[in-house]
């Protein structure tokens, strides 16, 4: 798949902002072919002269009907987040759908519907197969915004992305931040104590002790014991001769 | 991975509608427990007394620092869309860090930093790794509400959903979608004058020409042929003593 051979089109799309938000995804994702079926005349004006627009705006094309604006595309492919009424089209999974169209060698129609109704049946038709965003079924409706983003990002997806990271070398409950947070308390006061940072130990050396105990990935157990090791510390700094 | 496990953490967030998309994306992918350290008060409100504000932001709590807000927490993952400057931790592009959390079995905190500025170095030191949302390295920065759908969209993504779909047995060229709205055309007209179908056709029956074309799936070889016998057939129609 070429992003540059991908077409993103809103059909009737109603709100600036969620004009403004798919052609955002579109920049963020590396696609800048946007198009628009009908839209909202002042929502479309809107958005475009809104700060930050971008060149994925400016370089938008108005349609008067789906067909022109779909008529370069080899393969067009509708989006839905709720499950379809009359099943007629084949309807894909958004995973299995976009491995299948970053096989495709030609230029891609990507159709997304009006922020209330979504794409009607006029619209599918023009479809060869359709996308379902995997939502839940009883809050199926996604905001037009975020399903751009969602079918942008599984597009450009890179399962295989290289990714090294250390890892809990053990099979214990890990500590919970609250506990992190309370070593990080007590070694600080010890720390400001015996006079290995000032009193009024500046913000940076509390980071540096914050990073430094959640870098150890502490088990719940160990935590407890990294608690009863600096209690006694600084009870010993306070009563040296105790 | 359980979703009631997750906590999505958003930090100083300023504008209503990102705080509300957020909360329609955690509905849509299933996740419900919403957390929010000093947000801006009116943001909130206004956030909340939204039209459809939902289940998420009715239970949403507000913390007023972060430590509290992950308290709980035994795993805190920070999330950036922009490549981080300082690279004190451990940063993972989204798909393999999702692969990760999806493995933890405890409570896990999910942060996202405010509109502006993301996530402070203050912020950073309560995580033990963070996550990047691979956006283009000339434009990065993501909306709030996009960022947080395209997170949780990766958590609850099956890569192993089921999913047939009739594909393309031949290895020409398809046919582009102005070459299909021809056919159509010209098969809606012949079926008409022969009585097919009524003279002024129904919408409804125009739909499902327009999708039985679509469903053949033509290359475009084949589409050129349908061209022509169509035309042909026309031309016979019009002229039947010719």
């Amino acid at each position: 798949l070429h992003p540059e051979r991908v077409s993103v089109v809103l059909v009737t799309p109603r709100n600036p902002l969620n004009i403004g938000a798919a052609a955002r995804a579109m920049s963020n994702f590396g696609f800048f072919d946007l198009r628009l079926v009908q839209p909202y005349d002042v929502a479309y004006r809107e958005a475009r002269s809104a700060v930050g627009a971008g060149r994925v705006l400016e370089e938008s094309r108005v349609f008067d009907d789906l067909a022109a604006a779909v008529a370069d595309a080899t393969l067009v492919v509708g989006t839905t987040s709720v499950g379809h009424r009359e099943l007629v089209h084949p309807l894909l999974r958004l995973e299995k759908g976009a491995s299948r169209l970053r096989k495709h060698d030609g230029r891609l129609a990507l159709l997304f519907g009006s922020e209330k109704f979504g794409l009607g049946n006029d619209d599918l038709a023009h479809c060869h197969w359709l996308m379902r965003i995997p939502t839940r079924e009883e809050h199926g409706s996604m905001n037009l915004g975020q399903s751009v983003a969602v079918c942008l990002y599984e597009l450009i997806r890179d399962g295989r992305a290289p990714a090294p990271l250390r890892t809990l070398g053990r099979k214990e409950k890990p500590a919970a931040s609250a506990d992190e947070e309370r070593i990080t308390e007590l070694l600080l006061d010890a720390l400001r104590q015996s006079g290995y940072v000032p009193p009024r130990a500046s913000a940076s050396a509390e980071l540096k002790v914050r990073r430094l105990i959640r870098r150890m990935r502490l088990t719940a157990g160990d935590a407890e014991i990294w608690q009863g090791m600096l209690r006694q510390i600084l009870w010993k700094i306070g009563y040296p001769e105790g």
